[in-house]
């Protein structure tokens, strides 16, 4: 009998309770509750994280961790012990009155960015960010006095990631976006894509969403699919997972590869070993890891001509006007086109990750003082038209269009396209031992998910992240498969 | 400045934070959650309410509330410190362990109930039944071992309500009621219901659902309308109330008049001062005086003349085809026909009562040991053979239509037939200062809502129920008020 085990295990019991609640707090904000409840769940949330700090930060927790790692002899029992200790690491130096205000602070918060990106006003949004600015940096202060604070976000997003790091992963894809985007312009054969701006029913949309669920097996009994203004997932345990969707009148597509990300996500979540449930060991790893998951569904899988093979009876039958006259493969070339854009996650694979770096270096700049929150949007603006060459028309499809930073996530969006990368090397190191078109010619995904699964799902938190990634990619990670996939697709894509 | 009082006031506020998550998280499982997440959901709500638990019962407890109570010189501080000693009476003779093991089991129940109901099959919930009214008894013994514990169960829903006062009530209710049903079985005017039973669109009666919460006043900013199993209220504060309704596509009165109902409730909560949110006197007072508010919005509203003239626009525009060749005033007879039938949600207003003496008597003879749960679906076929003439086809529609039991509430029947009685003293009493029909003519509701706030709203829990009930009747209160209105009623109905 581990009695220190046993007690390590009530407390993680405990943690996992308190990240229930505020999790259901949040994913009820985002698809049920009133416009205008915010006060109360704020209220709320504020009591709840207070009593969730101390249930970690204790003067006894030191010493029972210390018991309970002399006691641990199995893998499981060590990671608890490795994990929680890293979470104490980045809670314990915070005021728990700091801690629990700023839970307040990001449930107002998201409340206002609704509002601000419904009504298209910044300045609804702008003390809120600035709060929520100082608040993350006075915290980064607080567990790494001497780093930078930025790093020190970006840390607990992607474990171990620095800035020169970052920096160098992004100068290494501009290097081979840029110029595949100019190939394209000069001499790429245009993509069709007239069809796509039309009224697609909704009713036909979500008949199309539930199919997606279905080819990803998910089951509606363990993963439901919500509406939202920003499609997100959120995974309570590995038997209840909720994605949502936000349906677009005027674009099929948008629903469609929201379901096939946030579909990543939850299958990632929904098959870590249940045995991990209610430990600090469940659910997915480091973001990276997660959006390498989501990326791989939406755009490895939900992206290629298979994909658009399998689902192209049903879209046909749902949209039978719609899709007169178009082909399967212009459906599966506009669905790749590369057409520089406003919106990050209606973007193509090609002009993602320039979506990801303006918010990189926009969060840097944030956070080292060379940017004020009221220089954002113009800031933002010049960005997308350096980056992307697009002018952005209003702030709702500008600098308020994501939700990351009204929940205070700060260094969150480089996961995405470091994600995207682990995906690209996965899929390259899969492709030996299996056939993705085969798969999908037969509609059944299970081999990819099997193997999913031996690689990276089923551990859980248990492995540290950098074993999992190079698990997952089946070696040293190398943005040289992402490239590779890149440079191809658009290659072939475009006729360069 | 008064520094108990203070405390006590974060006392409250923890104590409502954990209401806030274990109330979503019962509104979360009926609205949305995916089917097969209980679970989590329950280790979850164990956790959490065993916290809630530890906030309340701590030996400290007595010696706070005593130094208020000395500082206290409002009349809401004084209040604050009456409900918070009731509380803990009526939680701390029980063990923490089986407090907080009860409210897993309540989840667990809720979730199995659903699955029995959908699937008929009451073998399913006859075990969490079964626990759950051994815990109830037990706890009922513990709160007070000397008292017959149905009774210690009835006055939590309705303070001060006792097994004398409640047989006397139903007896004197039966005794009007049973003659009415047999005259206009005898002699009464047949009423029109043939075209009740036609599809009714459910887009429609989405539409009809909004009209209603309109014509309440219902500002959906700060009151959502969601879909369930059985349509319940859910108040988190006065800013954040959400009631649910469940569409029947071949009855459209069902939804109608659960909105109607639910819509009560929810007047009631949002109307509570909002000074007293995150207080122990914060929301509606006893389950009578709530259900009083539903059931006068459902019935003495609802199912009015004027009301019926004041939508029936509405209705010929939404349901032509079902509406045709219906006048007004067949609609108004059929919403209010009194028809022995099998579900109580959807009773008129003369048969309601025997649904729930129905529901009264099986409770008591399950808490007084003379009925187990095995014999309980057929004792309650046989008594509604007995009270309403009408044979029980499945457990579906019979022992599993009420989702109460498996949320641990047994007690609370009885107060749906009191709050019709103090609801219908209240309108009698309300009629010398205002016009109901005038109000419905204008469609605008508001001096009867300004009226309701004043004798009873405004207050939430900070006036003692018995005061409320008087003020709110105009009286002391008195059943025949509500005979008179049932025969009144029914008379004309049926031109008895």
């Amino acid at each position: 009998m581990k009695e220190h085990i046993a007690e390590l295990r009530t407390l993680e019991r405990n943690l996992y309770a308190y990240n229930y609640a505020l999790g259901l707090m949040t994913y009820d904000e985002a698809t049920a509750a009133p416009a205008e409840s915010a006060e109360g769940r704020a209220e709320a949330a504020e009591v709840l994280s207070r009593a969730q700090f101390n249930t970690l930060v204790q003067p006894s927790t030191d010493a029972l961790l210390d018991a309970a790692e002399a006691e641990a002899d199995t893998e499981q029992e060590k990671a608890e012990v490795r994990e929680l200790r890293i979470s104490l690491d980045r809670i314990r130096p915070i005021p728990a009155d700091e801690y629990a205000a700023f839970t307040r602070l990001t449930q107002e918060s998201v409340s206002v960015w609704g509002k601000a990106k419904r009504s298209n006003d910044f300045s609804l949004f702008a003390p809120y960010l600035e709060k929520l600015i100082a608040a993350r940096r006075r915290q980064a202060s607080q567990i790494a006095p001497d780093r930078d604070p930025y790093e020190v976000l970006l840390d607990q997003f992607e474990r171990g990631l620095t800035i020169e790091r970052c920096d160098a992963f992004f100068a290494q894809l501009r290097a081979a976006i840029v110029p595949l985007l100019q190939a394209i312009a000069d001499h790429g054969t245009p993509v069709r894509t007239d069809f796509l701006d039309q009224d697609w029913p909704i009713e036909g949309q979500r008949v199309l969403a539930n199919k997606i669920m279905s080819l990803w097996g998910l089951d509606p009994a363990h993963c439901s699919l919500a509406e939202s203004e920003h499609p997100f997932t959120n995974g309570f345990n590995s038997k209840d997972v909720r994605i949502t969707t936000h349906y677009m009148p005027r674009d099929m597509l948008s629903s469609l590869y929201s379901v096939a990300h946030e579909g990543g996500h939850a299958l990632y979540e929904l098959n870590v070993d249940p045995s991990l449930n209610y430990t600090v060991l469940a659910g997915g790893s480091t973001m990276g890891l997660h959006e390498s998951q989501s990326r791989l569904f939406e755009n490895m899988v939900g992206r290629s001509r298979g994909f658009i093979h399998l689902i192209w009876p049903t879209l046909r039958t749902l949209f039978p006007a719609q899709l007169s006259g178009v082909s399967e493969e212009e459906l599966y070339r506009a669905a790749s086109r590369a057409e520089p854009s406003l919106i990050r996650t209606e973007a193509d694979e090609l002009t993602y990750g320039l979506h990801i770096m303006v918010r990189y270096e926009l969060e840097k700049a944030l956070f080292h003082g060379e940017l004020s929150v009221s220089e954002l949007p113009a800031a933002w603006n010049a960005k997308y038209k350096e980056y992307l060459g697009v002018d952005v028309p209003d702030d709702a499809h500008g600098v308020l269009q994501d939700i990351h930073w009204s929940w205070g996530e700060f260094g969150y969006f480089p996961s995405y396209a470091l994600g995207s990368a682990y995906a690209a090397q996965a899929m390259a190191s899969l492709a030996a031992e299996m056939d993705l078109d085969a798969m999908l010619a037969k509609g059944d995904l299970t081999p990819l998910k099997t193997a999913l699964t031996n690689r990276l799902w089923q551990y859980g938190c248990m492995k540290e992240p950098a074993w999992l990634i190079e698990n997952l990619c089946g070696g040293t990670f190398d943005p040289k498969y992402y490239i590779e996939y890149l440079t191809k697709k658009y290659s072939e894509l475009y006729s360069l």
